[in-house]
């Protein structure tokens, strides 16, 4: 019996873990650029923590599980609610301002497909306290400079920004009533993914007036945010990070589809749209804190992913090349006899921090073990064979220039001092 | 309402990934130092690759839910069998030998105590391949290293060892049956947690007769290993890594409760026994790999956890003292007319790699955003004032020696270089 990874799950082999660990370097120090530290929480939660706050279409699908006093708990579909959570528990005693920021693992129990899997990870950045357009720049500036670190460009990146509250004082001259709001939002959400005819069937269906959907459509396409107070604001803060405003742009149709976000809310996408949908997103959300309990404590933030972030970057020819770390030498072991002496220098090389990966078949011939560090790329070898032993020499063998040097055991550790 | 975190679960405020950070640094450095590369696999698999391979009592302690085809999940309670199951999956192409090592969640839904929670992280480290004591040593000295870059010395620590197949060997001559080989090794496994008294009773439900059970005394308390040809190589082998020797020694009541182990075991403990049980376990699983559907590559680990390790270093005041990273600098904000200055000059830093964060309240008394820096631990703190931006200068205060001095701003990047 073969037994398999369950479906949507990814196994981390060195190579791919190399892509892993070097990503989290790049979020890692994006964040703390703008001096965020790191924090993590549980990735099982009661269910209580997601209900009314994330969108119903992640609630949908999740992981779930019971506990023996039959509570639902989840595995966490996303950072955001354990960071609120967390925040709430220890509202008292934290300094505002919070810059928090996370790189981990969820789950969400949906299709597998290009750029999306059930298991997942994701950089959850926020920045609490500050209720002004000038931190959520500040979140924005942050998108954008991860996009500079990864290497992609404004031609390929945009990001485009919405104002919900501005969206909804604008739908109301329209005549949209306050309880549309909601299913109105939740087809703007819709429209990318649908033609302009089924759009229009779609606000039909809600209510909508023709007269009204042809005002809609209008609004949708405006390009000037100066209405909005708050964007005006963000905008010009934004001026202060350079080429923020070649990346960022104003877009009334970015509305997400999530509960908790309050005001500010946008989307990353790819400017040709080789990835069919958003590359992350992430808005204001004020109340959050005072949801999960309790003081409300004001915030932004959004939650790159790692997969979504790969997919563009492959896309765009912008992988790095990575290799998994490897020592930096192979000692070999030329028979059993000599193990000890082979052993005994690994050693003492590992005592001047250098590392060494050791040969411990002992009866392998020579040929396969060079071989072996070959493949793996490691790139010095070290042979101690007889003549080596008996004058207290190694022989060192430079993998990438086939050079190759018979020399005093004692001036060993220096050669990869250099 | 307010939510709780899961009980057994651990909220990382930044203070403890800290020190989760400090602990993994620790042990990519060991893994490294000994040519182990980092993997890392799904937190979430099938029931069927932990059955009839890990133990029994792992098993009935796991949290599980089902999937839409209503197959059993776990959270996976420990790594070896993802390990086990990657390396069958590629073993065609794979160069043995096989280093691994990974730092990851695992869950085991049994009673919260003191070093113990229900969501932890271990260690996982692996060696595939060669078949012999000399791998085992390797492991072992590995578990030293890990020892002695923590800080806890042989007066501290012992690492325990034994060999199951010697074990069998020598009950044999007892005249303990395979049969009872299985219940006799689960008992002399809990014999550290039982008075002598009631292991004796235990022994004797199991079937031993009393001069059987004296017997079995005399093999438990039997200090010399000579009769066992594999621990006499591995200690052998032992003795070319430095100071190795002081933290191990034989034990034959070292028998493990994991069913894959298939010759060495081994468990570390602290001498004092302040921690009521053993730090961590590892040993040689020759078959695993095949269990899961692969070819047969023996192989030998271990796995230490984050939790035991934070108590036994609490336990012998061998915390390090840790705090989380701070940027370098919090740029005050002296009013909103003069904010765009600072976030200029801020972004200026930046662009110098110097790690700054800025304060976002716009009209916030400088008094409380010098608190605040002080509070985080921030080193400098900037202050742009109506003087300042007039003169383009710039106030520097370095909250450890309380000294303060206004330069020219093109000076400022320079004052961080040093």
């Amino acid at each position: 019996m073969n037994i398999k990874a369950v479906k949507g799950t990814r196994d981390f082999y060195p190579e791919q873990m190399a892509f892993r660990n070097w990503l989290y370097g790049k979020v890692k120090e994006v964040s703390e650029k703008f001096g965020y530290q790191e924090y993590d929480g549980p990735e099982i939660e009661y269910l209580e923590l997601y209900e009314n706050k994330t969108g119903q279409e992640i609630l949908e699908g999740t992981f779930t599980l019971k506990d023996k006093d039959n509570r639902s708990l989840v595995l966490r579909p996303e950072l955001t609610p354990t960071f609120a959570r967390m925040v709430a528990q220890k509202s008292q005693e934290l300094p505002k301002q919070i810059r928090w920021f996370s790189f981990g693992r969820a789950w969400r129990y949906e299709q597998p497909q290009k750029g999306r899997a059930r298991e997942f990870f994701q950089w959850e950045i926020n920045l609490l306290g500050p209720e002004n357009p000038e931190a959520d720049a500040e979140i924005l500036a942050i998108a954008v400079e991860y996009f500079k670190t990864l290497g992609l460009t404004p031609d390929e990146i945009v990001i485009r920004i919405n104002d919900r509250e501005f969206m909804q004082d604008q739908i109301k001259i329209i005549g949209i009533s306050n309880e549309q709001t909601s299913p109105i939002f939740q087809a703007i959400d819709k429209k990318e993914k649908i033609s302009p005819d089924e759009f229009k069937k779609l606000l039909s269906s809600k209510g909508l007036s023709n007269e009204q959907i042809e005002k809609l459509n209008n609004l949708l396409s405006e390009k000037d945010y100066s209405k909005s107070p708050w964007l005006t604001k963000m905008f010009e803060s934004l001026k202060q990070y350079k080429e923020a405003l070649d990346y960022v742009e104003f877009d009334p149709t970015i509305v997400r589809g999530i509960d908790y976000y309050t005001r500010t809310v946008f989307e990353a996408w790819d400017r040709k749209k080789k990835f069919n949908r958003a590359i992350f997103g992430g808005g204001r959300f004020d109340n959050l804190t005072s949801q999960v309990g309790g003081e409300r404590i004001p915030g932004v933030g959004m939650a790159p992913g790692d997969i979504p972030t790969q997919t563009v970057l492959e896309e765009y020819g912008k992988m790095p090349v990575l290799t998994p770390n490897v020592p930096t030498v192979l000692m070999t072991v030329f028979n059993s006899s000599l193990y000890p002496k082979s052993l005994e220098i690994t050693n003492r090389l590992r005592v001047e921090n250098i590392n060494v990966e050791i040969w411990l078949d002992l009866e392998t011939k020579m040929e396969k073990q060079l071989k072996y560090a070959d493949q793996k790329g490691i790139p010095f070898v070290l042979i101690i064979g007889p003549d080596e032993a008996k004058n207290n020499t190694v022989t060192i063998k430079n993998l990438k220039t086939r050079e190759q040097k018979t020399i005093d055991i004692e001036k060993l550790p220096d050669e990869f001092k250099k």
